[in-house]
């Protein structure tokens, strides 16, 4: 598809139009609608192709009882009000990135991703087995949400730069777009970082508003079109290395749904983050030959950088201790990662280094 | 829970008895129960727990409309007998490790795991987005099946050995339990090596019977008490980097269900996938660590066994290339698997690396 066709024809978040009613369940004919506000453009990659996934999955496994109608972003609220939206009622259901919430509580950060934290699998993990989606319960609970991980865009690179970054001084007054604690961190280093909703990224590096981005990965940056405006690209980044995408639940929807739906939801959900998940591991390689064949050099930060990034991490995930939710959050994703590390650190790292060895023995 | 109360109390598969009716889809009061045959004993970590963790999840999708009832192996066929009871209608679906049943179909192989082959997230990128699944399913049709994967134990190690290995030679006469084409890679190697249910391996090692034995992982093998007769734990392997556990269906059955009850299968499968493999990544430090605590060394492979385990692996997979159907799964898996690969050892891979410096610096 043409990146500027397809932009022309989608609705751009950020500014929202006020909406005009309030949502409420339509029920007709024993079936029900539930209206889902989403953060991104219909049809962006990997995004919003994780909450087609999972809408398609609940209306296939209801027999079409239910049905999830998905405003993108600016439809009925813009792509960051989607959290109030669906906590006040006005909106039934939304699916986005909640770390952009974190300024509502900041334990949402650890729901998607931070610096130096846990890849995708390792995060599962914790949601799954180490307690992750309990402590997400009690979140939704302060916010009348119930939630889900519903969607995974796997390790995000350190993204697109308009010059080469050849020391950490390179970051002082860079304008950046990153969110979530790693912009919170990457502002620490100097820079000054912007966090601009998906659909608005290419406008603001194709007009120079900003000197660099990071967004998804490969496949899905590809389709924006960042190759066109950018000519570096780090593929390998500190401050997202597995974020989840979420579907969450006015709390009042949720507890409306039957046992079944509620389990249908659940399964979605966890269907729909693998899915998502190897979408992006499936197609990262080939998009990134793509990229690279337009020009863009590939680069990695050297150990300067990484360390700078290390060091305005831990300041910045250090912020929020005095919070005790946030400090019970962290402690339990952590204690968690750690374990995951190293059995995977035994497991798959080493047999995929005797791998690579046995394999290329030519 | 003591090992030996479990395993007094729970059927042992292998030797099955024949089955004295013919299974049918029984259906009371609108709701219907399929009969599903399985090749471990009830409550054996990670394999059966991802059976259990699938049909929760359908009896609570459906609302009670569909009952799995699960069989262990041996109560109705013998653990490797499922695969032709479920293909001729003797039961209604099993849930079981497809590489046991290369026999039928040396295609299966992949949908497991092979030696030097997928770890569990480049293959369900394969199924879910390289054409495994549609693989998967042309196999079905020669045997009346419809499969998914419902299951995955992650990387396996090389297991358990009573005396070291220190070179390639070590492995001549060996009696040793590996199934698969990882087994009869083994075999080449000079090995002599057993096929046996996951019920029957204590037994056989305790009796001497075999000199070692794979099985799934820290967490399940520690369950089964192998910590108490052997002194060695190899803890990565090259014969099953990833192994899925699936669950399929009779196709008269199948074509049964309803289209919402068949999405509802398919999405039960996908998610109970991720919460096995999350399982074993959530369990298997803690576990691995009470082993050692035990007296039992853990253990590496040195380079030149693992270089006679790639020659002999290579060997094991050309012998079937004669099949065109083989050679069709095995040319798509490796073309998936190498771009799956490579994307993540610029991803995740250097990602890690990078947070084992920055995170130790001190």
């Amino acid at each position: 598809m043409d990146r500027r066709s397809f932009l022309k024809t989608s609705a751009i978040g950020g500014t929202a139009a006020a909406a005009s009613t309030l949502a409420a369940p339509a029920i007709a004919q024993g079936n029900r609608t539930l209206t889902m506000v989403t953060s991104v453009p219909h049809g962006f990659a990997v995004f919003d192709d994780a909450a087609v996934y999972f809408n398609n999955a609940v209306q296939a496994m209801t027999d079409g009882q239910i049905t999830i109608d998905k405003k993108a972003a600016g439809e009925l609220v813009g792509g960051f009000e989607v959290f109030d939206a669906v906590s006040s009622g006005q909106a039934d259901m939304y699916h986005s990135a909640d770390y952009y919430f974190g300024g509502q509580h900041p334990g949402y950060y650890y729901f998607t991703a931070v610096p130096f934290g846990a890849t995708a699998q390792e995060l599962s993990t914790w949601m799954y087995h180490g307690g992750g989606q309990e402590l997400y319960d009690g979140l939704g609970e302060i916010f009348g949400l119930k939630s889900f991980h519903a969607g995974s865009t796997g390790m995000q690179p350190g993204g697109w730069f308009r010059k080469e970054i050849r020391s950490a001084d390179d970051f002082n007054g860079l304008k950046f777009r990153m969110p979530g604690i790693g912009g919170r961190a990457l502002g620490m280093t100097g820079a000054s970082v912007q966090s601009i909703p998906g659909g608005e990224i290419y406008q603001a590096l194709a007009s120079g508003a900003i000197d660099g981005a990071e967004w998804i990965g490969p496949f899905a940056d590809e389709r924006l079109g960042f190759q066109e405006v950018c000519n570096f690209y780090y593929t390998s980044g500190f401050h997202e290395p597995g974020s989840a995408l979420s579907v969450s639940f006015n709390r009042d929807v949720w507890d409306s749904l039957t046992p079944g739906q509620q389990a249908i939801m659940e399964q979605a959900a966890k269907a729909a983050t693998t899915h998502s998940l190897t979408q992006g591991i499936a197609n990262n390689a080939a998009a990134l030959k793509r990229i690279q064949s337009q020009g863009v050099k590939l680069m990695e930060f050297t150990d300067d950088v990484w360390d700078l990034f290390g060091t305005a991490s831990l300041q910045a995930m250090d912020e929020f201790m005095d919070d005790p939710m946030y400090a019970e959050i962290r402690t339990s994703f952590e204690e968690s990662m750690k374990s995951s590390s190293e059995w995977l650190q035994r497991a798959d790292r080493s047999y995929v280094q005797q791998r690579d060895r046995v394999l290329n023995r030519g």
